[in-house]
């Protein structure tokens, strides 16, 4: 047992949605959270960059006694996952596994299709992990850099929002994927065009909801759960207040911002 | 005479049209262009923040001998041109006050309209300047935060393209401006679908045109312009290589990208 918190972090307020997922699925588990909104996004980074971003939150969650990190950012995941694993000493997970696991439990067809940022679909990384578990597997990816802005724009059921996503699925629904991973957590407030799109033959995958039932095995795994009695507390660290910080965070935690704290990134 | 750079900044690689207009017009000019995309974009940003970023890499420029200091970058300007000014002991000019006075000549209705990030349209500078230099003067603001990604997609005459200029410019066309001003560097590239949804009825002021022209006499009026027989030099420096960095940097500054260099920024 242990009551130490989950240390989450994205290169913004998109990871919130997996700090949603977990709240629900793990009510009492505190977590603390780091989003890098001073340097959103990093989709269009390099992955030297990204790295480097990384070690220094990772090293910062754990000044607050994470005793699990989670990469809530695709992106992240793709481009650093492994040099956090290989320089720290605790359990470090990431977004890609577990929407890899989910998507292949539920393809018949086995054609996958993977959606995300220029980074994440540029890295490869879902693609890899899905052909190195069952190379049977035929995957699609597209990179939908439009979709992270029409998302904080709040555009969800907008015309041109469907026309995006028309152009962008196009190649997908003609590869006829029976399964699409949305590679990009701020993506699940899309959902609903994205199903549209697809029609109702293709299964999506939220790896928000996939890297919570992950991180529940992962605490039962390492004996790390919080006791049944822990009240689950949220401590929110950002990097700065963008404009619209409240409505936008709101949106993606699904309830309302408390105990948020701005920290300046280069001191830390 | 002064063969000395240009200094020239901008959050990333939207600023490169301003170096276009400028080297159009003063081919003799050399020229130091910083491109901070390791942290774009600023549009989303505090003003806290810019302000540090835009000093950090002011004094970047002045160590690289610039005679004088561009902000080609108008969420910059909106919030840190000042500061600059202020601290600074050589002439200092953003892309903001060309844009309003090139605007205040072409209007013959005094309906005016503005369009930009969300900080900059947040900060009410084109509005205030706009209004402090003809009381007569009515501005009709609009933050248009997916022009940007839009512009950087390439997506110039997409239908999506067009419907969202349509409900970014709804009110703007209610409101009868027979001026534009396009308050981001990055907006030119959307002029075609701009234009077609304001009619020819609208002229629109291409805010790096204007900072050119204002450079220039900025220059005349300091003594500090190249000699006529001076080889414009042009000099890039980025705080990342992003994804897809050739391409889009090309599609702004209208030429070949060569002599480029990556500057770590939490060095310089």
């Amino acid at each position: 047992m242990n009551n130490n918190p989950i240390g989450i972090f994205d290169s913004g307020l998109g990871g919130l949605t997996v700090v949603k997922a977990i709240r629900r699925l793990m009510p009492n588990e505190s977590i603390t959270y780091f989003g890098d909104t001073a340097r959103v996004p990093y989709g269009n980074k390099s992955s030297e960059l990204i790295q480097s971003y990384s070690l220094q939150i990772a090293d910062f969650l754990i000044n607050y006694d994470s005793k699990i990190i989670i990469v809530a950012c695709n992106t992240a995941t793709a481009l650093a996952l492994k040099v956090l694993q290989d320089k720290l000493t605790m359990p470090v997970v990431g977004v890609v596994k577990p929407g890899v696991e989910a998507a292949l439990k539920i393809t018949k067809n086995n054609k996958i299709g993977v959606i995300g940022t220029l980074s994440t679909i540029g890295s490869d990384v879902y693609k890899n992990e899905l052909e190195l578990a069952n190379d049977a597997v035929k995957v699609t990816s597209r990179a939908c850099p439009l979709f992270v802005p029409l998302a904080e724009e709040g555009w969800i059921d907008n015309p041109a929002t469907k026309l995006i996503a028309e152009e962008y699925l196009k190649e997908l629904r003609q590869a006829n994927v029976d399964t699409l991973i949305l590679g990009c957590t701020h993506y699940p407030l899309l959902t609903d065009v994205i199903q549209a799109v697809m029609t109702d033959k293709t299964k999506l995958v939220d790896s928000a909801h996939a890297m919570a039932v992950n991180a529940s095995d992962l605490l039962v795994e390492h004996n790390l759960s919080a006791g049944r009695n822990n009240n689950g507390h949220l401590k929110l660290f950002v990097s700065d207040f963008p404009a619209r910080f409240e409505t936008v965070a709101k949106r993606f935690l699904g309830e309302e911002i408390a105990n948020v704290e701005k920290i300046q990134i280069d001191t830390i």
